[in-house]
């Protein structure tokens, strides 16, 4: 069933998400301090049974220079290829050297980074919560950023960006905070519109944040997430975005997929799967965004 | 606590259903074509300890001849009787020989309709439904209007047709199908309004179809459904109707149920059991199907 | 999944239950005190639309002469037969006056008591427990043999006694309760082995039994159960029984079953459904009912 | 998640509920019938390891003149204090001796009352429904009255009373039967504005009711609601009130909270937690009632 | 937590399993019918953005004659590859043609066979189930021998099989039904040790079957089990296998793994995972796959 | 239902925990590298309402130097006094300053520690888990004996130490590493026991553990583990337990509390609730921790 507004409202509705003054600032600061340090990148080959591709188990410094990891694939011996950097989803983690292989295989370099702390944990919602400059995600969207940075400096200029859920929550702030991206697709995405996402969703992850403020009785926290909401990095963005989104979704709620979708500044195309849950439309939406990202390089 | 709109609302809502300009035609030719197979029906007396009734094992032939099961139950020895054919509910069958004897002790002869393939199983929502001729409900419900010609054959020839959830879906389309009916009773009918159903319900059968859609990423079953729709049989009935409904269905949502009794074409009463959940009204339903039906008889 | 010992282990298995001395006595002196009040049966005939059967609303006095209430069915207009009393399940009722006709249908006086107070409820399983003489189930067995003296009242004078659930516990009390039943018929009996039942269950009705000792960290109920125990009155039985039971039944433990099984005194046979959940044997148990009890009368 | 309505609309809705007319008459008779029988107040010291506190054993006659139980606790060896009354929530008790300190500790007499017949069982919110008369809670409310009565009996004129849930919708009970309280603290009350309740909460205790009449097939139990719902009490209310509420309790919907709200004739506050559920604002709401008391008593 | 026997009792335990005596002749003539038909493979090559491999479209005739269908992918340009027959999960499909790209990048002919009629359902547990010659399985598993057949047939001699769930019990039955295979690895394999995974199992869909029986109060199913569980097959297998298994598996209970590997004929290691449910051990089961298959290969 | 073992086997029960041979070296180092910082004990008052105790907000210097912090209270203006520390459970926090008064009020100074980063989180099983040395219960176990340290230091020589669950897994941490303990009580100690634990729990917090060794498929994390288990503490203590078990309990399984009764070094009583879940006694277990803690300063 619709877990959410109807398609109609869908359409109408607009985020009562408002960007604080300081957003800018607060970001600018942000990775101006993370990219005065070195970023250090390494990518030493990975052993592995695959012929048609070569993997490499990639590292670079992060927020406050912690070592963040990723595997790059590349199709076997090529370079100067156009490049994906795919972040993933909540309580997840770069998964296997020899999975994930269909970007490196359609002739992309595919940098598959782990969000740093996450493998098979949760509470992550509220780590650090009680001041924007300590929150978890303000580590993890400068890791995504410097991310960027780290393909770039392995020689992959022209850089996509991609993620489900999380990792489309991670993908929206890459955009917003990144100027020169060539093209954005995002099924799901989550952190985004947090106010009505706790307002219409009752299962976690968003439930680890309405959990936290009846316990504690406090709301304060609206400050600290209104410097991560994707609605508000949307309305920064300016490369091409494909959004994707299942109206009966119970984990991401459509409204706040919506919420971003109306607000972003870029050109925006948004897919609409009626009857899907949050799997949206899963290799479908691969499909979509291999199709766009192609022609984006005209190679189609 | 209600599962869809308050009552204020379901006596204003209206199905979004329109039926295919081909729907007339299509039935036209199935029932035909199935009437062009001789019906063949066999009715054995089936030894019980009963005294007061007599029960007979029916067969006759269906849809593409396929042999359909069913159990008569008369008062001992008489004739000429009015007939109540009764289509059961999903996952069901037709029972113990010996049970549900309320309709034969009361007068009737009562035709209890075995829905071919069914006994304890799942899965029959999207059975063949890539093709409106391939659909299972296809069969089902030439099943359902020749149980009608069966117990016509056997001499009975005043028909009523009564059901419960699926068994209502199937007696509305029989409704549809056959034009001189004498009455209908159907409580909480499943099988109406798909596009409101899946919008609304969250529970199997219904979300087989959900779930369908969604793995399959194609919403094309829409045109085969619009063939089976009970919002589109009742619009063709003309046989008095009583329905009934449960505001608290959780199964069969309704609103579904108020979109085929707006649309139906003949006169139609219904029955408002505001806080029960699929049961409706249970027994006293059958009271008032037994009441209703006998004031038709001018028994009463 | 099974849901308690496997069927070796069940043939094995004996209830550790223990009859306190003073039983008999308790029970004696129960009956006594009910049989020292008038029963004044009284069966008003009840219009309905069956043409096949006789309808009676029945009333008589249970436990502290308070009305109870069944109805009694017949074939019509016939005397003298045997009868059939039946207890009904948990939290339910005699049911409509139109429906359950098998038993009558097939040359029976049907009883259909009701349990008092139980009409749509819950919490019977710890009301008045805190001494024996003011437990809830003192005056339900209590009006169950009480059921049987009316039907003897009302001049049918071979009597069996069935149920299913808390019907079959009732029914096995009344079986070590009334010496010259002609035979019983238990399904999936509930109220048996109490211990054994609160270890393995974790479902409702049995945890209302759970959670009370749990909230007043008091076990001192066994004393009481001990009195309402089905093993203990199995012991004293002497009619024929037929027992039914299935192995994946969540609601009632299967060994609870065995327990009373094992202890019966009088001849007895049990139906294991393997695979069945609380359902037991569901309509073919009321087949085997059906054939037992023409059996024991010597019409098969 | 919202459980019910959003914010502004809470603050707009309000109540179908419709007083009796002879509402006042049947309290009026209640009370005086009550009264009519001796209060009998006892207190029997109680030997704890309590220190700082002197805490007695105290029963009274209610409804009936059946005897009520209750803790009273006082700082050590003082006289003369305010009093507070405390009803607890829904198959609960009064706790231990030794425990829920805080009112005593902070000056004042507490009283804790227990509800008759509760430990620790379910189906109260049927019990003798079918009659007004007869219903549970007309027993229950007149013993919270007599419960005032009695801490007054005991030399503590000065009463105040709050409760949680259930409590919150006995102390709304009292506070619209008893004239002079000084003041009122209730947290997700209980027990108001049952049609709503029913209509938009689907767990027990509020589905106890829904499944009553779906089960009996009869809607006639809210003339007997009618007398006993909080936003009736809330109207002859005169002591100033705190409410609290969560706008995610799924067990009392918020809409039934505001229903009493704004219906409520005394001077009101209510304190909002927009992301808890039943808990509302757990200990903090102590803090708010503690501080609101002992600014009535200009102690602050 | 351990959802069925600990590690020594699983080394312990064998199944119960006995073959019929006609499982070789029954299997003999389905197979020997089946390849009676022309097998008509095709392989038509499918447009995608992938550059490092070439996929087709294949198609084949299986059990009567009906087309199968299945991805191939291979390292563009390359052939007289070893193969990896690859079978899928319950209500699962082939997928899209751009994702499971691993073993055709590791240097492997990859055949990516879909299940019959399988898109997104439920209820195949028991279709046909009245008959061995009628079971759905029947089908499936001689498609699984004609997938090989197609496999080969397509130039591709050396064949290994694969498969995770219920593709693990169709793979068993590929090794315990192709003698010439190169070797096996299965996943938590479905469809083994059937009575045993009645008794230990609760979830879906091993209770499709649980519910037919009681359903239908027959346990005949056993017999036509018994000619297509995956112990039977075991025993007749000669190939090197891989088995794979989580002991806290609530889908496919591990002793029933266990029954299959302790009959496995061939040489067989089993790999543990102690505290994996249903999973087993994911990707790094795929890493062991690859290992052992390329040692076998004498790749590594 | 029992959630475990039965009665008589969790008497022969014997955890198969072994301590490692530095299991000492670890905790002696661990505690003389927190005790070499200064324990910087504060305490302020804290204005409250409270007439008849002191309440003082403390802190006091843990693991690492990190503040802790802790509710001090005591009867109004006593000094020398017996203390109780108590730890609280998993995600909990201190509480209010106003609750919990039930020790102070029976003349102990009862500190109530707050377990760092805990307030409304979940994910600390796992936090840190790759070495023992950054294992997030490392701290809180040293945050423990400081918080003996620091009572002490306020002037409160004898020290006992409580806990339920998460905060009776920290208590016996703190009876096996203070030496000079008046007395303990833990009430469902969690934090015991932990290979069975994982095999015999299915729900969190213990399901964390295995969740997190599933999706990473490493089961290494026992040996830092081992370095935190109850069992390992038990067996260094001396001071006299006393334990509460629940036999129902689905959260910590009465065995682990065997496990860790069993090894418990010190004279050691046990209180079985053999109806209880996870609450064990409830407040009768306050009863007889403040009846043993009273009798052990032969104040009874």
């Amino acid at each position: 069933m619709l877990t959410d507004l109807g398609l109609d409202e869908l359409w109408e509705y607009r985020s009562s998400y408002v960007r604080p003054d300081d957003f800018d600032s607060f970001w600018d600061s942000t990775l101006a301090e993370a990219r005065s340090l070195p970023l250090q990148v390494e990518a030493v080959p990975v052993a592995t049974p695959l012929r048609t591709l070569d993997v490499y188990d990639v590292t670079f410094s992060g927020f406050g220079g912690d070592r963040i990891r990723a595997w790059l694939r590349t199709p076997k011996g090529e370079i100067g290829l156009p490049a994906v950097v795919q972040y993933h989803g909540y309580g997840s983690n770069r998964g296997s050297a020899v999975e994930n292989l269909t970007w490196a295989s359609a002739g992309f370099a595919h940098l598959q980074v782990e969000v740093r702390d996450q493998r098979g944990g949760a509470g992550f919602m509220t780590r650090g919560i009680a001041d924007r400059s300590t929150y978890f995600y303000r580590r993890v969207f400068t890791d995504a950023v410097r991310a960027v940075d780290a393909v770039r400096a392995l020689g992959f200029s022209k850089v996509f960006v991609i993620g489900n859920s999380q990792g489309g929550g991670i993908a929206l702030a890459a955009a917003g905070l990144v100027p020169d991206l060539a093209a954005v697709h995002v099924q799901a995405p989550f952190l985004c519109d947090f106010r009505r996402a706790l307002n219409v969703c009752g299962r976690p992850p968003y439930t680890e944040l309405t959990t936290y403020i009846a316990e504690n009785r406090r709301s304060d926290i609206f400050p600290t997430l209104s410097c991560f909401d994707g609605v508000g990095f949307a309305a920064r963005a300016v490369a091409p975005a494909w959004f994707s989104v299942g109206l009966m979704d119970d984990i991401v709620p459509p409204s706040t997929v919506f919420g971003a979708y109306h607000a972003y500044a870029g050109p925006r195309q948004i897919q609409i799967w009626e009857h899907s849950a949050h799997e949206a439309g899963g290799s479908d939406d691969l499909d979509i965004a291999l199709d766009a990202f192609r022609s984006r390089l005209e190679l189609r």
